[in-house]
């Protein structure tokens, strides 16, 4: 039996009694790790320095040094995260529907866990910590396969977090790491249908292509973010300003950070010298032939409107009304987030109800399509396929549902 | 173009104006369709005579032949259930779920329907116009793929399904049959993702598994039901009778049909030859040795526990207590429908709770776990995965979500 397949074992077996866990033995167990994690900071720390040293020899670029570094504020950041799920309701073993038929037969469709969970994902070190604490609460086992630059963090904390589940009526069997770090076992991860209910890439568009292409597991991918600001004829450009900045600039590696401006040809003369005003230094502008004549910027390609930057770059197009601006985004965008700026009541109505993503905005900026924005306590990920959930997953996309069926006899006729 | 591709262009751009068509637009659609459906009857039923004559060359069994066969009566039913969908609510564009974070942004849950549908099904041609109603209805294109053996009839089912929608405002684009029989199609369909939003494969375990294998866009996996009545010490033995009955024999083809038979064995030398008595010249009851035992029973095999029958065939196991039932049914079980027979209110709630199925019942038979008995006007398949949907599958199984963010200005901090 390989290393991979019994740490499966333990984790079947475990998630068992995870399923039917009271909320306080959850929450109790919750507690204690994060009182764990809080004891051995100092431990956590010095590991995550392992991770770094090793980062360094590789000539890692600084900004992603910087993704993957621990310290004291970080730390309490995910302590206050598991905090944060303690506070929110349970969402297993809960009901919205319940009928019963003629002959008396009541259904019951309450909420169960969806089993054991596996996230592959390329993240922070913090995604080991929300991701394990999500899944608890709702009562999963998880099944943890990080990137191979974070090791000794990850092995850190989930020895730490087991430690906590150690003092808790939870086994702490319900959580897994994933050591071996040849990628042969994320392609035998995928096809453990037996063991694994649903996994989560979280991570860049080759390894979600990867998962996609290879599993047999149902898979909820995540993550890749092509999304659009439009600024219509009648936007408040003031506040189109804000927003266009904050989508693009505020944190541009994230998947919902603004990646191409779309202008109505009629405020484009007066809009476009703001943006070039407001982002120059910071940004690099790739505009349309008709941007190029209002405003400096580099030619945008056809390239450039297909392409998710996660960087300091925003191309830039004119349209000549928003049904253009619509279809733009219909042909380039990746149904994640998408926003008009607008104060035409009829113009936000149709852009709402006719773009196809899983956040639509109306005056405000993509950036908050995110779980703990949503206040769901951290996210699994933010799903971009439209099966079992969409946008941020929070606990509520962590249950599957059981049908409930309370009988005294009936047989169908 | 392959002419596969050609049908998936013409259905996505159809699709889009589904999406947001009212509910009285679709409604009329429906009764348009259904209309069509009676007027044509004839051709239809001549048609379906193609089938059958092709079937009988090629010596179909005359039980599948039965299942290929329309009549009037079979017509009216899918008249009927159309009529059923048009009484049911429209899925789309409703909210249980409206919050407002500090800022002032609204955050609205919508449903939206999922895109484009693809089913590959090998069932009885009624499929053909129980998934085109509640696709349209749900606001959703359908691509389907019937069997060869169904193919005159499905030919022309969708020509006058796609005739009563000219008559509408949906475009007949809205539904596509695969007419080419080539099994290479169907792994072609399987890695559309540009077109196809979702893949429901209805049919054997075969078919499944090679969607299962095979499939890059999002599936829901259908069928397989290795379903258990487990008869307890404090079971009412005549009405466990009935229920053991009925499950087996009403219609053992079905995937929520009892496959085994578990009973206490407090119980068992009363009950069993009960059971004998009742389903002799009927079923072939396959025992274990204590069964052996009691009644005269064939010696069940290890695989016998293992397999859906689909038959009228029953494996009986006996127990020493509901542990041990339990236990049965997780490590053989489908985790498609599982009930107890009980009086014993702790082991009724222990059985509910701790048994993972899509449909767990106390006190009645397993037959139930069906769309139309749900009250859904038929079923899109019976989910046996945990994402996205469980069990059957109706209107509301048939949409994604859309968060709508309306603000005033919001930027993230």
């Amino acid at each position: 039996m390989s290393q991979l397949i019994e740490k499966c074992e333990r984790l079947k077996e475990a998630t068992l009694g995870l399923a039917t866990a009271s909320t306080k033995v959850k929450n109790q167990a919750l507690i204690l790790v994060s009182k764990a994690l809080e004891e051995n900071t100092p431990f956590i720390l010095s590991e995550n320095e392992k991770d770094i040293a090793v980062a360094r020899e590789k000539g890692m670029k600084e900004s992603l040094i910087d993704r993957l570094r621990l310290n004291h504020a970080r730390m309490q950041g995910m302590i206050d995260a598991i905090e944060t799920v303690v506070q929110l309701k349970d969402p297993i073993w809960q009901s919205d529907q319940v009928w019963t038929l003629e002959n008396g037969l009541t259904i019951n469709k309450m909420t169960v866990p969806l089993g054991v969970i596996g996230i592959i994902y390329e993240s922070r070190p913090n995604v080991t910590v929300d991701a394990f604490s999500l899944a608890l609460k709702s009562g999963n086992g998880i099944l943890l396969r990080g990137s191979s630059s974070a090791i000794h963090s990850n092995l850190a904390l989930v020895r730490v977090i087991r430690d906590g589940l150690a003092k808790s009526q939870i086994s702490p069997e319900v959580v897994q790491l994933i050591e071996d770090l040849d990628r042969k076992v994320v392609g035998e991860m995928l096809r453990l249908n037996e063991y694994i209910d649903v996994i989560i890439p979280r991570g860049g568009a080759e390894l979600i292509r990867f998962v996609v292409d290879n599993a047999t597991v149902p898979t909820i991918e995540t993550g890749t973010g092509n999304c659009h600001v439009y600024v219509d004829e009648s936007a408040k450009l003031e506040a189109a300003l804000d927003i266009v900045e904050n989508a693009k600039v505020q944190r541009p590696g994230a998947c919902n950070a603004c990646e191409t401006l779309l202008v109505h040809e009629k405020v484009a003369s007066e809009f476009l010298p703001q943006v070039a005003a407001r982002l120059k230094d910071k940004v690099e502008l790739r505009g349309c032939s008709q941007t190029q004549q209002l405003i400096q910027v580099n030619p945008a390609t056809e390239s450039d409107w297909a392409e998710e930057f996660l960087d300091y770059i925003l191309a830039i197009k004119i349209v000549n009304n928003m049904e253009e601006a619509m279809a733009h985004i219909r042909q380039y965008g990746t149904k994640h987030s998408e926003a008009i700026i607008t104060e035409n009541y009829t113009h936000a109505n149709l852009f709402l109800r006719g773009v196809d993503a899983a956040a639509v905005y109306v005056n405000a900026s993509t950036r908050f399509t995110d779980g703990g924005e949503f206040g769901f306590g951290g996210e699994m990920g933010i799903s971009t396929q439209k099966i079992h959930a969409r946008g941020p997953m929070g606990l509520k996309e962590l249950v599957t549902i059981k049908y409930v069926m309370v009988g005294n006899g009936q047989i169908r006729e």
